[in-house]
């Protein structure tokens, strides 16, 4: 059995908040592995972290348990929550940040967490990562079962990441994610990229000419935007050896055109 | 019995410097837990990082080796120390960045570290985290007692982080940290406010109209400055959703002005 | 037996790549520890990759296996490679990025990785790193021999980190790496400096005086330009408390001047 905590965060690497975190799990106890997958979701942004968590999950053994906290209502009215899916274990807040991951895994079981016995004695109003998440994974991952952790909740907030309008000559798109290559990272799968599937064409992005779509960066032209098949399997805009960020001035969460007609 | 060392350092994540302190440590003994709590301390500011030791080391668990390194005066006359405390055990220079922390806790023992036994072969001048510090905690996580590291010495250098000066009308603190969110953590404990304990006031920091207290961030007006009670139990200034820092023009070491008057 | 994998990485710390990573090696074998050298390499940066990693490796426990990804190359024809050598294992692309530490430890065994057994199912063209590095570091950790991964090659791609020019009066260096604290690691070992060897000098480097060589940062005078033996061993130019980088107006790869003359 795995027993392993994987940290998804908005902390950033500035502070000492994830360090504390894997303190409190490590206190619980000393042999979970404890993996940072990233505190770097942009501040108080629900839906990416969702994205992220939904990028990355799958690619850890299977038992898991992944502690979420991007949680900007944290100490008002949203709930915390645990969720079982069919190979692993989610703990976070309920505001749509664990929604996509926990439903493409299926959804076995939804927990309020209530039981006081899971978290720290002192609870804040300000860092239920420390108090309520850290602790409460920690227990999970050494095996207590979720239906001691508080009641049945019948649904998890959602989250619309993927929602896009797709017409014969345009998509319009928007952006989940830059990497630190300033490859932006759409939220339309590639494979789902219809105008691909047949004949050459004539690609534009906000309205800039694109040199088309390209296997590797490798095969790419210099200095001009394409389209490539992300590592996560959506559809990404880049610039070889640049910052299609940059190039296009994009952010997380704006929105991106790409139109097309046959050459 | 806990074998965790947790790494605190200004070493920042961009070098390999935290990595190599690292190796040291699993080179020594690869069953030891390596946790970070940070290595974003600014550099060379050790009352920075002895705050944040202060602010993190209570949620380790008991036997937790504590490896820290702020170390502007590397290959000076300062000493190198371990300190035994009620629970604890903390390993880096002596200029006053454990003390806080240690004071605490109650110091039990501390010794100079002389005994290059437990030292790399080669000491550099100038990275004696991983010529000394690393190598030397995980001796100590490994058990071997602190008498064999080095003379005893009576005291440590202290470091007067929560000086602060209170009147009936006004507060003058200082800024310890700032956090990602913009945060402000000041050097007085919150339940120490005496202004907060009785009627309605008003209250301007560094000049600018406050909001008030407020309990959690969601229940806080827009656009305004205000109080709350931060995780690690100092009080803090915020703004919801934007940056406090930014809306100071604050920055850490920089002196804050509270005052306030019966509304 | 050393179960540890380090990993040396241009993935930064904004995105989820080395957290997915570290999520396929656990999921391969949940025991193997796992260890961050450093993610900040630049961007597709072959030689400072190269240079990070000579400078970490030898703190590491024998049996090591470095994880190591800087990928300017990913999917085109480079090879994807393992090497053994004395007391290491190297795993990343054959673009020079694993010669300098290899070589230093002596090669014993390179072979392309082309054994898909030991790759994850589905190989993307962008993402070697987690598809295919990371579980093969897993599986050598795990004990696997290199035989089984692929055919013997005979050389590794050469990276031509420390060549130099020295002449009597001036010596022609280029910066290898810029620490946190803006120090210059230039590409001459310090004990290679003939000009030290006898007699005083006056030293400036890019035609700015330097204060001369100091064996400590607390040593040398404020506000100037000092020559140090950096903690790898390379001769490192230094300003206290400030940075040099900034002082000089210098960068990663670019070239720097020492000139000198007897005082």
């Amino acid at each position: 059995m795995a027993r392993t905590i994987a940290l998804l965060t908005d902390f950033g690497v500035d502070d000492i908040y994830a360090g504390v975190v894997k303190g409190v799990i490590n206190a619980v106890d000393s042999a979970i592995n404890v993996m940072d997958i990233s505190h770097s979701v942009r501040p108080h942004a629900v839906a990416h972290g969702a994205f992220l968590l939904y990028a990355a999950f799958e690619y850890f053994a299977p038992g898991t348990v992944f502690c979420v906290v991007v949680d900007p209502g944290v100490g008002s009215t949203r709930d915390a929550v645990a969720v079982k899916t069919g190979n692993y274990c989610f703990v976070g807040p309920d505001n749509g940040v664990l929604w996509p991951a926990a439903r493409k895994d299926g959804i076995k079981q939804i927990v309020t967490l209530t039981n006081k016995d899971f978290f720290l004695e002192a609870v804040s109003a300000t860092f239920h990562g420390r108090d309520i998440f850290a602790p409460v994974s920690a227990h999970i991952a050494r095996g207590v079962p979720l239906s001691e952790m508080g009641m049945t909740k019948e649904n998890l907030l959602s989250c619309a990441l993927f929602d896009h309008e797709v017409s014969e000559k345009s998509a319009c798109l928007k952006i989940l994610h830059i990497d630190r290559f300033g490859n932006l990272v759409t939220n339309m799968r590639f494979d789902d990229i219809r105008f691909l599937q047949e004949g050459a064409y004539r690609i534009r992005i906000n309205s800039r000419s694109a040199a088309g779509i390209f296997t590797t960066y490798a095969a790419a032209p210099e200095n001009a935007l394409f389209i490539i098949k992300g590592s996560s399997g959506f559809m990404e805009i880049s610039v070889k050896n640049r910052s299609a960020a940059d190039f296009l001035g994009a952010a997380v969460e704006s929105g991106v055109s790409v139109t097309y007609e046959h050459a």
